[in-house]
């Protein structure tokens, strides 16, 4: 499929592609590089990349596709750095989880010709760990992928970019970049927030009270996406900002609706309430139905 | 431990620990009593008790032990009748998840002598699952029951349903019966209002945006206990209203101040916030840490 792969950034998300793509056979040789030296030569040592590159001009000279698989606000100075080597018929994507934002800075540094070829891209993977070690190839096997192609994209650039990505087991959508931005605000981006708000609302109460002793099966759920990278949702946040804003404020809202219910002692409207949600829940997650177990309470003392 | 235990209420809670308790030999007999003639007749024919009966009166009969496992809004009409038959040397105890109210329909009905043998209690168990059909002899192991003795119970039969508790595996802990409510509150009844709230956020937007394609990872955990029972989350939301709002208007306020950081685009306080709520979280459940794993999108198309 490719001659060679210029990963920028040899981390989980850039790793996980290499190591899909070399495992299937899909591409020929991987050049990494990133910031860290150490990382770059771990990279190499775990088999991600055949060799590591010193530079970004270095890793990308003689690439026909190019992974830009670093954190979003590394983005401005990668595509800087990019506008100035990318070979003339090399392909670029890339694996930011905000778009708008990657679509800003590219239209900022790169020419019009090296624009036309870049295809944005969010594959909807990843887990808590990160870095070369975490790599796998199994990484996006039945995930999403959401390209975000611009006008400038050519169809069949974007095609080659929808085929990689199969050929790794994601199954690819498109999106415009606005509507990525907003829908992974809503179903991503507020649930984290949210999640992290949550686990802080009960940090305060626990000095008083020792509620954490009980915080068992709901809150362990509720909060699981609370044990999530900071700096990477930091960065989210500021990189989405105005939709998560939205989100925030539609969410509170909605808390001001069930608060009004709760205040007014409404049964009935609560229980519709619930029954609603539930119902449109149940109906996105069939097979996680059987799934829902009680856990014996896994903390110690 | 009992000779006869007299349960009230035969579905998953009061089936599963009368399944327990028979499974260990620590009761002689068990009679069920269950408003529903068909579920007290499913109790029977699945073992969970020896025999139906068709009242409450009849159930407690000759009871040394009466576990009452119905919803929380039945109780009243539940202890109104058992003041009319508990017998003399009978303790009485529960499985209520919100104590306040429970509890104060016991003071109302109950006589001073039959008040002195209820102790309150909430075993923290249970799936999403219900009925006597979902009933375990392995539902407490591990789990954490917490009694809410009161003034008039003595310590001997306080310390006898702590040890009832204990052969089928709980952990038994005690707390008064306000603080019950006000930690129950935080860290389960709230999680789960917040989730209903999110799905419903979502839904709202559905229609316009087809948001729900891309609802995995993330809004999944957040709102797997969104799926729970609305009928049972109405009462919890009745029963302990004024927790719950407190409750809400608290994580409200962490909202907000979420939202000043975002508006104002604060990086670093943004960063502390989350790096923060992270380290309480991981602390919490170190061993959910190795778990924290994507998952593949699991809903069709």
């Amino acid at each position: 499929m490719f001659r060679r792969l210029a990963l920028i950034g040899t981390g989980l998300i850039g790793g996980s592609l290499a190591l899909a793509l070399r495992e299937r056979g899909e591409v020929g040789e991987v050049v990494g590089y990133s910031r860290r030296l150490d990382t770059r030569l771990a990279a190499e040592r775990l088999g991600l990349i055949d060799r590591p590159a010193d530079s970004i001009s270095e890793a990308v000279a003689g690439a026909d596709i190019v992974f830009l698989a670093t954190p979003v606000k590394a983005m401005d100075a990668v595509l800087g750095e990019l506008a100035t080597c990318l070979p003339d018929d090399a392909l670029v994507t890339d694996g930011g989880s905000v778009k708008g934002a990657v679509v800003e800075r590219a239209r900022a540094h790169l020419s019009a010709a090296q624009l036309a070829r870049f295809v944005p891209g969010h594959p909807i993977a990843g887990r808590e760990r990160s870095g070369p070690e975490a790599a796998t190839a199994e990484l996006y096997r039945g995930h999403r992928v959401i390209l975000t192609p611009i006008a400038e994209n050519r169809a069949e650039d974007v095609a080659r970019i929808e085929a990689m990505w199969q050929a790794v087991g994601a199954r690819v959508e498109q999106l415009d970049v606005a509507h990525h931005d907003h829908v992974l605000a809503a179903t991503s981006h507020l649930p984290h927030a949210a999640a992290f708000a949550m686990v802080s609302s009960l940090a305060r109460l626990a000095e008083r009270y020792e509620v954490f002793r009980y915080a068992a099966g709901g809150f362990c759920d509720f909060t699981r996406i609370a044990s999530s990278d900071p700096v990477m949702w930091r960065d989210i946040c500021l990189d989405n900002r105005n939709e998560i804003l939205a989100m925030l404020d539609h969410y509170r809202a909605e808390l001001d609706c069930l608060r009004d219910m709760l205040e007014s002692a409404d049964g009935e409207a609560i229980e519709s309430y619930f029954a609603e949600a539930k119902a449109v829940r149940d109906a996105l997650y069939p097979a996680a139905q059987a799934d829902l177990t009680s856990r014996p309470d896994t903390r110690g003392a």
